[in-house]
């Protein structure tokens, strides 16, 4: 049995923010998201968060999701939480026989999925206690340097502040998180103390207890630094961003998405991008948007939560579209924006073409139908829908309602039929759209 | 008694510019202004700028500012101008004695306040006659090596073109900012001759005739090699820019904003921002902006100079307001213009509002009254007033001066009464506009 | 007599992408389009490209050059190649004696034409029979590496896997770039096999028979690791982009012209731009664009081909240009299009201009005369004329073919005259634009 357990409890007092840390957004999503994703794919039995400050907020985020909530009310230090959230598990825990719990702080968006489960093979191939992550920094000034034995098992942590000279020289580190076997967990804690200048219960404490006490302490590296930057500041999150967005733009173009700029190319965590799709410089694409193949995307793009883009669409400088589809080879090429529309397959919007979506009170969908075409500066006030082939003249507004029938050509404010439907041979002529 | 005298009277060939160099702009501001800025906090008696190429436009753009003009002309050399600068200083000076002079150039934008101030206090501290501002460079090519006395004073300046090859290994280098007494800078650049290459007086050699003649020239290491970047180019000014803008964008993190992609957020210098107010991808924030707590700003918003944006508004992609007001969890979410505007609290302004400000003469307000609703690609022709509550319709045009009645709903090329002003009660519904 | 041989005939795999590697785009141009920049220079005469995968889209791509197509089928290895393009270029060879063969991969974007200059210049001045590109790369794994003579000329390469230790450490590495006289390659080429794990013919083994059969094979060393980056992945593709927009930027700047933000100005290859033009950040400028002096370009601006801006136009933001000439002192401040227009000196273009440059089915011109003004959020259809001094009102639509008369006022959907054109002295008020 896996029991998982997130740290989440802390202020965050350097993010100087009324929102608690786990829950600033990170390529669109919480900071806790990362952690509870990571931990997913390990298949855990039972996932426990622990939180403390505002945790109402962090749980209300969260509900729905399966998370046992551990409360750490006083704070005692990182043993004491660890200890909460294990005691929150015990109660749904049979047997803690065998029982295993990784301990991973919630602040660590960069670490791999693949790096805690090679952790929790390292624990399950040593048959150890406890199963320590490591990292070999270059500088590793503020972080605990880890000891070994000759059998190459971990000895002892020693902090920055304990160390002699020759310990600060070494550049392995404890990261801070760690698999414990349940009983070993609980034996170990219920003998450290907090006789410390802080008055806290250390789960350092807990690993070098057990390592003391003759427990085998087994340590897995990770290799690359980068996976364990901790987010204690706006400034470490925008960092870990950049990271973490470098990473999502890798596999977009290894999967065959072009991306011009990746330095100018924003795109949340989710976004699905077909083979052969080109993305220009200054485009920001949110998460849960969904993009074809052989799309043409920016620059100066903005696709919302909610965008839906066929095949061969292109799509243009300053044109937002949200919670939209865009029909096959369709073209929205500049200035508009598209918000709760449906625009089927090979349809112009002209320049400046905008979706009124809103009537003060709530939204609203507009439908533009296979072919029409909309002219420059429209507006188009939803609910209404644009019929096939049909044709709406540069300027024109177009009422909530007043469905345009297929084939017309309406123009004015607000807009009028001008000319009726026609065979569908016959393409109307657009009274002032604007093409590429 | 403290004189600070800033060079500025160089060509600034390289820049390739019709422009003097110390006008050029970085991050909204004068190059010069940095230097007056850096400066200014030691709260010098008299401040002496020498101007020598384009002379005028320099002193034009900061006329009124209480600065001693010093004209360098002929420009024979870093010590002349000092030269002229000092003596611009000594009209103004009754006693010599005891006067202490900041030479500094006029293209140091990275060169901290507080690095002065250190400089300052060195030089007190050491009853020094002349302090030399020194950085260790790892690549100390071009720079002038700092020779010590064995009790730690500067003994001599080596220019590179003089340098033995253990000379060219020393890494610290001469700055070329400085304090001086008066006195001695007086006595010492008498002594000087120009009997060089270029045939000019080399400031370098009123320090080096200093220590020579057997008088005290202390040091100051500035810790930051980056802060001594001279700007003599179009790319070394970018470059400068861009780390300024680190600067300021670690500064507002550290206060509280969220700030998810600095790589794509330029903020000038000045602008203020509130504690939990998030700045999108692709922002431009200009000096003179004000922005309230709580706030969303982009992605793709300019925020020009005289903007004032109060708490939680909510600006979106493809926005520009300049010189305008937007008022409490005011809303303009979509492709819009802005300009010598008053927008009260709790407006939503539909995609594609424009304020249309200038008749082709000269610029007008246009008010938009508390919870009044804008349509989809309205123009506000202003001078114009939309009162409490009102509607304009999508696409409608409100001329100028046709001010729409509180609560009214106007609609139509121009904008028609088509609703009369309701009790509050009652919220007309928008014939068209944007919402999120 | 020379011919180059670029190399172009590899499917590029690891793009993941329908379309040829060499066809993909690089800062606007197809990627082959760099190699044949930098073999032009030389003036070579006879340019040959070796094809294979989907050789028609590139033959294509390129017709009407002058290139001499060499087709590789079946696909038998880089010395095959080779031997296909020297091959193709014999029948227009009447003596193979004195001729010289340079042999360049496609896909080496960053390659300077300084560089091939000084190899074949290396290749004449050391009569060598073979001349190789090399390169000290501090991080060598994967390339074969340069052995030499006692004399300095090229003994032998050995490839990563057959290296020893101390030959896996050398650091100069073999670029794959070579000059070979005709009758030499023919006649290294005719001895070498194809009996390697691959089964193919391998270059190296040419220069390599070469050097063994007693002929001499210079060597030319590039400095700037940079410029032997390969493209094979999109990854790649996107880095070489990087590499080369800085280089142009840093061109432009050398030049006069003021960025100030590099990191977030996209230009592609090809455009001008004249001297003390400022470029703000968020721009980005297509190929086929020429910007006159003194301009104002950005922030959010988007030019693209055949965009034609004269001397101290100003364009603002959210604005982009296509195919359309903006005169001098002409300001399209805001949220416009002007696409396929000709807009004289002295225009204002008020926010959200829009040219309805297409009906549809073509497109068409509209015409804006000197110091006409046209009003925010208008629409002008093409093709249409505005005449010289006119006022096209806020909102207004005018319908293609109606042109308005020179100093005539225009207001309304659809526009009708509201006052007629005065003498130029009297400027008509505009009834709503948008000023800066």
């Amino acid at each position: 049995m896996l029991v998982t357990v997130i740290l989440a409890a802390g202020k965050g007092t350097r993010m100087r923010s009324d929102l608690p840390k786990v829950l600033h957004r990170l390529l669109g999503l919480p900071l806790l998201e990362y952690a509870l994703e990571a931990t997913a794919s390990l298949g855990p039995d039972l996932r426990v968060v622990v939180v403390g400050h505002a945790r109402g907020k962090v749980e209300a985020a969260f509900s729905g999701r399966g998370i046992v909530w551990a409360h750490q009310d006083p704070q005692l230090g990182t043993g004491h939480a660890a200890h909460c959230g294990v005691e929150a598990a015990a109660g749904s825990v049979e047997d803690a026989e065998g029982v295993e719990v990784l301990v991973v702080n919630g602040d660590l968006p960069l670490l791999r999925s693949e790096t805690l489960t090679a952790l929790l093979e390292t624990h399950r191939g040593t048959s150890a206690a406890v199963t320590v992550l490591t990292c070999v920094k270059p500088e590793p000034a503020g972080y605990g340097r880890v000891l070994r034995n000759d059998d190459g098992f971990l000895r002892d942590i020693v902090e920055e502040s304990d160390a002699d000279e020759a310990t600060r020289r070494l550049q392995e580190i404890n990261v801070g998180t760690y698999v414990f076997g349940l009983q070993e967990f609980r034996e170990c804690y219920s003998k450290i103390g907090r006789g410390n200048a802080q008055g806290e219960y250390y789960l350092t404490d807990v690993v070098v207890e057990a390592a003391r006490g003759g427990k085998r302490v087994a340590t897995f590296r990770v290799e690359d630094p980068e996976e364990i930057e901790q987010v204690n500041s706006r400034a470490e999150l925008a960092r870990a961003g950049s990271l973490l967005r470098c990473r999502l733009l890798d596999r977009y173009m290894a999967e065959g998405v072009t991306i011009l700029d990746p330095e100018t190319t924003y795109i949340e965590k989710g976004a699905r991008i077909g083979r052969d799709t080109t993305i220009l410089p200054f485009t920001m694409i949110e998460r849960d948007v969904e993009i074809g193949r052989g799309c043409e995307v920016g620059p100066f793009c903005h696709l919302r939560p909610g965008a839906r883009i066929a095949d061969e669409a292109v799509l243009g400088n300053f044109v937002e579209i949200k919670n939209s589809q865009i029909g096959r080879a369709s073209h929205v090429r500049h200035l508009s924006y598209v918000g709760d529309g449906v625009v089927e397959d090979g349809v112009n919007l002209g320049a400046g073409t905008i979706f009124a979506n809103f009537d003060g009170k709530k939204k609203h969908t507009a439908v533009v139908r296979k072919n029409a075409s909309v002219g420059s500066g429209a507006v188009l006030v939803a609910p209404v829908t644009i019929g096939e082939g049909a044709v709406v003249g540069a300027g024109a507004v177009v009422p909530k309602g007043r469905d345009v029938p297929a084939g017309a050509v309406v123009a004015g404010v607000p807009a009028r039929v001008i000319q009726r439907g026609k065979r569908k041979q016959e393409q109307a002529e657009s009274p002032g759209t604007s093409g590429a």
